[in-house]
This record gives C-alpha cells, sequence and structure tokens, in this order.
C-alpha cells in the first residue's frame, strides 16, 4: 500500500523573528491562512490517507505537529537527534515496511507550497506507479523558474517510458553562471519529493549507504536511540540518490516553492501594483517591492523599496530583500537575548 | 526687568509616530533626557526667573506644559487659535508690559537644543543689552552649519558696535544654490531668537503691521479671543522684522538645532561608530547612518543605509532619511485610524 513520509525538520532561522525552534516556519501561515504543514496533509487527499502518513520530526514538535495534523500517535516518529535526510527516510521507510510489507512510499517535505494540489496528486501517483513498475527511486524534479543556486539539480538521461527518464547526473547548488547552463540544458530541480518501495529503497541503501546500512540492526533490533547514535549525518541525496544506478527522474508538472526567505513571500503570495506583499495591517505609501508582516502594530513605509519589514513576537527586522537569503549571519550577531523570542 | 516668552506652537507631525499633537516634540525627550521645553526653561536659570517666564500655547497643550515647565498659572497664555508668531510674540510682550511697565523681553522657542547653556546666556544677555542701548528690534543669527533651505537667513548690515549690527536684507527659506551664496557671504540663519523692549516691539508693531496692530484695542479691552478674531495670521518676521527700520542682529556663540526631522536626531545625539544613532532598544548589523527609535520592541537592522526606523505609540515606520523632512505628505496619505495616535 502507499505511505507517506512527511520531513518536518528545520531550525526556524529563516524566518526570524516569526518562525522560532518551537515555531518554524511549516507550522506558520506563511503562504496563506494554514500553515504548510497542514496543507502538506490536505493535499494528500485520495492519494494517501492520514493512517498511513508518518512524519519525521524533532522531539520539541513532534506532538504539536500531531494535534495540528491530526495524525495517529504512532505515526509521529521523533528523531533522538537531527541526522539530515537519509537516516529520516530510511528510517520511516523501515518503519513502514515493518507496518506493511509491500510498502511504496512517497517521500515530501512539510514546508512546501504547491500551486495545484490536482497536479501535485497526478505527478506523485505516476511517481509512485514509476518506482513500482521500474522498480527504482523515483525523484520528481522541477522546472526551474529562475536559476535558483540554493538547490541541486538534475539533469536527465535515457528514456524509461513517456514519463520517467534515468538521470544523467547530479549537480549541487551550482553557482550562478552553472545554474543558467543547467536550466537551457532541461536540468530540474531536486525538490525532495521522493517515491519508492520500502523494499528497493533498503536494498539501495544495504548497497551504497554504509554511513546509515551498518545502523539497520539497531532499527530491526526496535533501538531507535542506537540506531541515530550509529549512523553518520548525510543526505538522502549525496548518500543514495548520487550513487546508486536506480534512480529515475519524472517531471513535476505543478508550481513549487520551497518559501526559503522571507522574500519568497512575493512568489506565493499577491501582491499590490506596486510588487508589495503585505500581511498584517500596513500602510506602504510610495514604497516598491516590499515585504511587509506585521503580528501586532501597523507598519508604514515611506518611499522605500525591496525592503523586508517584519514585527513578530515582540521584534522588529528591517533588511533589504538581498539579505533575506543570510538570516544565519544575523541571527548569529545577535545577542541571545534579542535574538531568542517565544511564540 | 527682563521677561521671557516661550513659543510652543507645532502641531505634531514631524515626529510622527513618536509626537501626537497632545504630546508634541516639545514635550519629547528627543535630544536627551529632559524634553526641549523643560530645557529651555532651565536654560533662562540667572537670566529670567519662572515668575517672569510666559509660555504662549494653544488649549490643547497648556495644562501640560504648565505642570512640566513650574510656571505660574498666568504665566501660560492660551491661544485661541494658532495665528503664527507675531500675535503670539505682541500678545506676549503687551501683557509683559501690563504687568512691568519697563519689560524688556527675550523671545525664543520651546522646541530647540542648545550646545552651551552658558554660551547661549552670554548672547541672550548682549541681545537684551542691545536691544536696549540701541532701542532696537534685536534677532539672534545662528552661524550656519549646512546650506539648509528650511530656514530663513539674515545679511547684516553696518555694525552699530562691536557685536550688533543692522540688518541689510532677509532671505526666507532660500533654494539650494543662494543657501550656499547666502553662507558664503556671512548670513546668518534667523533662528527666532529675539530681544526687544516692549516699547519698542508695540511702537513698531503699530507703525509696520497692521494684521495685528488693529486688533490692539480688543487686548487692551482685556478680550483676548476678539484680539485672535481679529488678527491676521502673519509671522513676526514677515509681519514686523522685514518691515521695520530698527532691526538689529547680534551673532549666537553657540551651538542651535530646531531638530525639525528624525534625520536631525544625528546632530544632536551621539553616533555609534557607524554613524547611527539609536534610542531604545536595537541591534544595527551591518548598517550605517540610520536613526533608530523604540519605545518597546528590540529593532534589528540588517544591512541598510540612512533609513529612519521608529516604533512608537503602537505604530512602526520605516523611510529613508532623506523622507523625514516630507512627513506631513506622509500623514496626509495616512488613514486616520493609522495616523490618530494616542500616547
Amino acid at each position: 500500500m502507499r505511505w507517506a513520509v512527511l520531513l518536518a525538520g528545520g531550525s526556524g532561522t529563516r524566518f526570524w523573528p516569526l518562525s522560532t525552534p518551537e515555531n518554524p516556519k511549516q507550522l506558520l501561515p506563511l503562504a496563506g491562512t494554514n500553515s504548510s504543514a497542514e496543507d502538506a496533509v490536505e493535499r494528500l487527499a485520495g492519494l494517501v490517507p492520514r493512517e498511513r502518513t508518518l512524519v519525521v520530526a524533532g522531539a520539541g514538535l513532534a506532538a504539536r505537529l500531531q494535534d495540528r495534523l491530526r495524525l495517529p500517535p504512532e505515526n509521529v516518529l521523533v528523531e533522538p537527534r537531527a541526522a539530515s535526510t537519509a537516516p529520516a527516510l530510511i528510517w520511516a521507510t523501515w518503519e513502514a515496511q515493518r507496518r506493511d510489507a509491500d510498502a511504496e512510499v512517497l517521500s515530501l517535505h512539510t514546508d512546501w507550497v504547491v500551486g495545484d494540489a490536482a497536479a501535485f496528486r497526478q505527478t506523485a501517483d505516476m511517481a509512485l506507479a514509476t518506482a513500482r513498475r521500474h522498480d527504482r527511486l523515483v525523484t520528481v524534479g522541477m522546472v526551474p523558474s529562475r536559476p535558483e543556486t540554493g538547490y541541486g539539480y538534475i539533469v536527465p538521461g535515457t528514456p524509461l517510458d513517456d514519463t520517467a527518464r534515468s538521470v544523467a547526473r547530479f549537480s549541487e547548488k551550482p553557482d550562478a553562471a552553472t545554474a543558467l547552463d543547467l536550466m537551457a540544458a532541461g536540468a530540474l530541480w531536486n525538490s525532495g519529493l521522493f517515491a519508492w518501495t520500502a523494499s528497493r529503497l533498503l536494498a539501495e541503501v544495504a548497497a551504497h549507504t554504509p554511513e546509515v546500512g551498518r545502523a539497520m540492526p539497531a532499527l530491526a533490533a526496535g533501538d531507535v536511540d542506537r540506531f541515530f547514535g550509529d549512523v553518520v549525518p548525510i543526505s538522502i541525496d549525496v548518500g543514495l540518490l548520487e550513487r546508486s544506478g536506480a534512480v529515475a527522474v519524472v517531471r513535476g508538472e505543478f508550481a513549487w516553492d520551497d518559501v526559503g526567505t522571507w522574500q519568497a513571500l512575493t512568489r506565493v503570495r499577491p501582491k499590490d501594483t506596486n510588487g508589495n506583499v503585505v500581511v498584517g495591517e500596513a500602510v506602504l505609501h510610495e514604497s516598491q517591492d516590499c515585504v511587509v508582516w506585521s503580528d501586532r502594530d501597523p507598519i508604514v513605509l515611506y518611499g522605500v523599496q525591496e525592503l523586508v519589514v517584519v514585527q513578530a513576537n515582540g521584534r522588529i527586522l528591517v533588511m533589504p530583500a538581498d539579505r533575506a537569503a543570510s538570516m544565519k549571519q544575523l541571527l548569529d550577531a545577535l545577542p541571545p537575548e534579542v535574538r531568542d523570542v517565544r511564540p
């Protein structure tokens, strides 16, 4: 049967001061009125039921996620420590197989904004079918809309059928010129939307991913703490997809955004005629291409361009939009009494 | 005897959202820990006592000013309506003469920041002595530190004695090129610091200022409402000083600022090594030449230059420093529910 695995990691820094470790972006209504985590589960309706939807999260988030996503308690897998994506996905896939020997798994993240849920389900359905038909690990590649340097790219290889291809190679976080070349060559973004049968995934791990494979006996013994203690943190892309020969790619035919920065709100929220995105009460006078978020006070902008202005959780942040991608550098510079906020 | 007249007008717009009609800038601790109105009275210590210090203000401010400045109630003159500076100064001078037939008057504003109180008193003393000695209206000219286009300039004429000159002409709010020419020619800012004997002032008004002179019978009859009803609003500069031949100018030998905009705080407050002025809790990371004021939340600036960022009275304002001089344009554009704040 079909299972879904939702990864709900993230340290809550990119949307400071709105996001916090206790209330990270996937639990915030960044793109609309629901959180992206809630949307992620709703979007699976008709494809995978809640009883077969697993979420992997840290201890600080698990209870809140279970509550907000209305999942069975046993479907929330609590990571003893963050160890990148390979251990989380392999554990969840192993768990799906433990409950369902013939499990096939769709893996996704809780912080995505997807334009068309029906198209998403159609693509996911195709990816799962491809994984079964070709007995491969399937990655869904998104058609790039910009030469983004923060993503990995997939260069498709030879056709496997009408919709699936093998993967020629991966290119992780290219520079801007390379990203443009990749776009021109038809490369796709490696979004993290994957499909596989549990049996194929676990066989590939055994063959290619010793960093996690050597810890599998701990899982078999039911000792998740030891499993996470024994693994070497590694991403599923680097630790498995780039190493395995049994990978396929299908195209994602829907708008997709991982809303990685405050500036990303200009892609996923409606803009006024001056290109501004406003959430909360604000007046923008002679101002263009700004992102404004207020959780309390009216914000007045006068004669400014491409600024991010946020009031949230008792903090006010003002920065140019092009600094939104380097929030970590800012947070490292803040004194703890300013940085640490509580919702 | 010597009297002081403090003008406490102003509509409270230039320091929005901190200043309000009920709490305008002269009552705010813009430059330090005291308000400029309190500083203005303290600065007169030894020169003019509180018993002979009059303040002219609108009805909304009178009670608060009397309380904050610790003045006798009868020394607070409540304008029935705002009518520019000539009616206010003429009324106050008339009132000083009513109480003291030989009154000489020093006129000043409550919103000034003065660098050196002793030098201020020395100049004021000299201006009063000059007014008596030459029987002229004396204006204290400030040495310009920048080609300010928002002020009036005084071009000094022939010497009257070692420290006083006649006035060759006034130049009100010149354009930038003219302001540079005026500075080069030794012109001085017309600050509004004046000295005169009451008898000379009232004689000059009778001769040159029909806009107010025709209303004097109402004052003689003790009817202030009718006086303000009968006058034509006009400034003392346009209505009298530019018309009278009996004017003298002395140089003000002290730092003076009327703190006309948020940007002016960079002149009257200490700056950090990056040129920023911060009042309240804030962290400025890779940011230069900003003015930050917070009455509640920590404000974080990241990678910005020459911005004004203010949180006050439940509003947040963000604008470039060069917009600080056109606050009225902004306030005219704000909906009342955002514009109207209460301290």
